[in-house]
């Protein structure tokens, strides 16, 4: 069923009016008829479940509230260094369906790519990818995607734990650090990691990070590219969070 | 540092010729000097620290053997629907680093598309990007790839573990199983998933499954994708078995 956002509150029976752009997808794109049913997500993050009225006006109506959550017990935000290529992309689609809250690119030491003036429309752009994977992942929230122009800037940034992933941690026998710290979030609170671009983090980096309460940790064994890293992080949290604690 | 696989057993002291292929990549396109550091795995999945020695020759000195295992624990496979594009690519790739042992690809009910004889292209195509992917995480191992014609083939595998990605399981409540079947594996133990190509899995496929051992798991409360969804599979198997069990 299609899954879209609405920037309004919602109540069972009103008749809503569509905006342009989804109208033209649900009506338009997908032919759909009266009749066909679809989910609207409103301002709440709370989903319902809509029939179609009329294609002409872009009309539907509310029918149920649905009680489904499918967003992480928990507010994950991934810090990740700039990327070559459509990584980021990527980055933010995979990032979207595995839940995450909220999507912060920075330019690194090591990135190669510089945004630049370009970061407004390169995050306007990311900003569509999530929109466009929170609807095909039916998520109950639209992930923030926004971008930093210093890895200083994180020191306005406030999470109940803040996590750098790094390949030397898992060298140094710290496995379980990530585990650990993970089973200790309540839900409801926050937890960030942070990525390097491909090159990986600098120590520089990682020094100002962790003198800024950022505990490395490993990621397991084998060396990620710098988009997989961050689908490992989340995955983790999900599989620790939703699977593990019941 | 470059990291290589060679189909032969290496001894410290040896000096080794590399093949064709490895020799124009290391001395050809990297331009590597005499005295440069390269790792190379033998056929026994043993890492070593070799030294280039003669860039003309293509010859190297093994030096040290590295005490290093970054393959999973367990044997994983991964059984994937034919799915559209590049996915069976990016599978295949993010697959590697994060551990899999075998990716199997099979035609499935709902795939679009259809392999039929470019299979065997299609396979040696994908079988490249796992020894590139292996490569590029260190991999003690280069995953297998595979195709079957049908679903009911895979009556003649045999995994300790077998289960079935379904939304339905999780819907169904069952959202430890998957966590549950992996705490229950030992190290050398095998398992596998399989995963539907986009349109999801059959019931009759599920059917069939079931009937042959195969356990449905939910994968979050998410939908995922049908390249997203092994990912986070094979995260938890890291998770559980590589972080979590000490």
């Amino acid at each position: 069923m299609q899954h879209y956002f609405l920037k309004q509150s919602l109540v069972v029976d009103q008749i809503v009016e569509l905006p342009t752009k989804i109208k033209h997808h649900f009506f338009g794109v997908l032919r759909s008829q009266p009749k066909a049913k679809l989910e609207l997500v409103d301002e709440n993050h709370i989903v319902f479940q809509a029939i179609a009225i009329d294609p002409e006006l872009g009309t539907v109506k509310i029918e149920t509230q649905l009680d489904r959550q499918t967003d992480l017990p928990v507010e994950a935000t991934i810090i990740c260094g700039l990327a070559k290529q459509s990584k980021p992309e990527l980055i933010v689609q995979k990032a979207t369906e595995l839940g995450v809250a909220e999507v912060i690119f920075i330019p690194m030491e090591r990135s190669i790519v510089k945004w630049g003036s370009k970061s407004e429309k390169k995050i306007e752009r990311l900003q569509e990818v999530a929109v466009s994977a929170a609807e095909q992942s039916h998520r109950n929230s639209v992930p923030n995607i926004r971008y930093l122009a210093k890895l200083t800037e994180l020191a306005d940034q406030n999470y109940d734990r803040a996590l750098i992933a790094y390949e030397e941690a898992a060298k140094q026998g710290e496995k379980a650090q990530l585990v650990q710290n993970l089973e200790q979030l309540s839900s409801g609170e926050s937890v960030s990691c942070v990525f390097g671009p491909e090159g990986g983090i600098t120590d520089t980096e990682v020094n100002w990070l962790t003198d800024h309460g950022y505990q490395p940790v490993g990621l397991g064994p084998r060396i990620l590219r710098t988009e997989t890293a961050p689908m490992y992080f989340l995955s983790a949290v999900s599989v620790i969070l939703e699977l593990s604690q019941m």
